[in-house]
């Protein structure tokens, strides 16, 4: 079908099993333009960034063009020293060889960090997903990149741009290690716009800003969080500063729908909660106060109890760096006002405790300092994620 | 048994049952010294701080003497408001009123946050400890303070000065919201030397810094912590510059026994680690990385499940905020070689999987930047801390 990075037209993808996971599911994804395309990178701001990481930063410092991308699952060729890094324009050049897109590859690799890449299975796979490579690939692309995701996460978007039309799609894997800054996870987007990179580049950072850099799962950064634009120009149209709005905005909605699926489907999440603080001083004090608020491990224990335990969230917001009155703050949940002036509203126990079960809680809490707020997406803390994460190296 | 607070000469302690507990537990503890006593305190720097800890504060400002301290367990008065404050001032004034120390009381509570104080019951348990008040009463006590705690936590060191015997002893509860600043969980000292407020004051800090401030469970500041030394003078030792230092040493002795105590039994712990960070640039930096990887959810998942993955101890380095290159880290567990120059040590696969399982975890990492280093506790997210956290509103 032709979703997710092959929505847009111009683009040919693939998935392919290169005997990386022990699991035997598909491992390698290739996404590619048909000819020469616009690219833009948003990555995370780790010390510890992997070695695919730091050629993409390289390559788009560089060119700021690129005609594939080659994504990796199961490992993620990160501390693996100048042996990684051989690997990883291994994995660009066999790409670049196999697609025709030359020296123009990015590369990303996801999975457990420390280990030498197993180079015979991941070229194994490179030479699978470019034999079986489509303008309905995005299926299978997005379902080679998963990790831990219980399921692929796909988005599309389309602007009338011209009176014509302009499509973005995108994939994302999740699902543990997310609390992005700057970049996040792997995702892959792509759009038949009409855009030079050095256009591209700041919206895809302002889209990231606003979706993926609201969301945390458990907030240890990953050392692998890259997003990827590619642009093809084949709608024909291009993207100036009298109709940038309308792809900007599209863009951003295929960031929005993939940071929210990632969000979801967080390792062992069970219910996910939107953390809404107003009346902050500074958007930096509101976002730093909603953020706290979405990462404590009791809040999210509490969450994922269905618990609206909202003396867990005043501690927290108590220590999370903001000069504030925790006297004055006022707290709602599922639009249940729980707290005034600090202290518990009689009487919305049990209204709160319905509201605390659904699968999306909406926390709305009121600094009453000013008038900023900030956004953030945070998923509860489960029995199931300390299970996954202790059971085995991942 | 003279154990606890009541192993120094010079005070009683009790402990009874109100009934603010639903368990039926004891929940009132009161600690009394025979007279006048020099006290310090070391309290939470969270803005969210309770009503006993904002009376602490300014009764020590105001006096820094104090005969008695009331600690009530179950509910922390937090978030309570004006009422709040009145119960607090309440329970500090019928104290006062039966144990003979008069306006020279402080108060603790600790327990579930933003319910008002059952003070029917508050009082009911101060009446019963107060008429059970015993130069044996340390063990009670030290059991009427617990919450979560899986059984009580005493210390106890004894220092010679000046040729005779000068005590310290103390009790401390766990368990969960355990990430000390400055202050710490509720820990009771007392001493039989004859110290001034002004001598005692900057030695409990002191003591606490490298004790109480060392450990972390789940990251989350408590609203109620509270570390409170009385000082009887009972011993007939005074304590000068010249004597200091070995008081000093028990003082920290006890702060150190009591707080390793309060990690090993952090909620659902099966096993802590100490993380030692060297070669940092200040201490500092070796402090905030030694932090941030004892509190990483996944590298604390992995010591649940014993598993010496170290590649999530390098993402968590990757993102503490210090600047380090990971390509020069060292990392040992359990005195196993595991990461040399950021890469896998070949070979030690096997022993570090042994070494992981050990009650304690001895992590050592090298950041070849410097000459400082740092320690941090810290205890293993389990299956058993979600459950504790999300089944009901502690």
């Amino acid at each position: 079908m032709a979703v997710g990075v092959t929505y847009p037209r111009g683009f040919k993808a693939a998935g392919a099993t290169g005997g990386i996971k022990a699991s035997g599911r598909p491992d390698v994804a290739l996404v590619v333009a048909d000819g020469p395309a616009a690219a833009a990178g948003v990555f995370t701001r780790s010390l510890a960034a992997g070695a695919p990481v730091r050629l993409c930063r390289e390559r788009l410092a560089a060119s700021a063009t690129a005609r594939a991308v080659v994504i990796s699952s199961g490992n993620a060729n990160v501390a693996t020293g100048a042996q990684g890094r051989a690997d990883a324009e291994r994995m660009a050049a066999l790409t670049g060889q196999l697609t025709g897109a030359g020296a123009d590859v990015l590369v990303c690799s996801t999975g457990v960090i420390g280990v030498p890449l197993p180079m015979d299975r991941v070229e194994a796979g490179i030479y699978a997903a470019a034999g079986v490579l489509s303008p309905e690939g995005g299926d299978q692309a997005s379902v080679a990149i998963c990790t831990t995701d219980s399921h692929p996460k796909l988005a599309t978007r389309t602007a009338e741009i011209d009176g014509r039309e302009v499509r973005v799609g995108g994939m994302a894997k999740g699902a543990g290690m997310i609390r992005p800054d700057l970049g996040t996870m792997i995702a892959i987007l792509t759009t038949d716009a009409g855009i030079a990179a050095h256009q591209l580049q700041p919206l895809l950072g302002a889209a990231a800003a606003r979706s993926f850099n609201r969301i945390t799962v458990d907030g240890s950064q990953s050392t692998s969080d890259s997003v990827i634009v590619l642009a093809s120009g084949a709608s024909g149209v291009a993207i100036t500063e009298a109709n940038c709005a309308a792809f900007s905005e599209a863009l951003f909605g295929v960031c929005h729908d993939l940071a929210l699926e990632i969000v979801a489907d967080g390792e062992g999440a069970r219910r996910i909660a939107r953390y809404e603080v107003v009346g902050a001083r500074s958007a930096a004090d509101a976002d730093r106060a909603a953020r706290h608020v979405a990462e404590d491990q009791l809040v999210r224990c509490a969450l994922y109890g269905a618990d609206p335990n909202w003396g867990r969230i005043v501690a927290a917001l108590g220590v999370c760096g903001v000069d504030l009155d925790t006297d004055r703050i006022s707290i709602d949940l599922g639009g249940v006002p729980l707290v005034r002036d600090g202290i518990a509203v009689e009487g919305s126990a049990t209204a709160a405790a319905e509201a605390a079960g659904a699968p999306q809680v909406d926390v709305r809490i009121d600094l009453r300092a000013g008038a900023e707020s900030a956004v953030i997406y945070g998923s509860d803390l489960s029995t199931q994620y300390v299970l996954n994460n202790s059971e085995y190296t991942t």
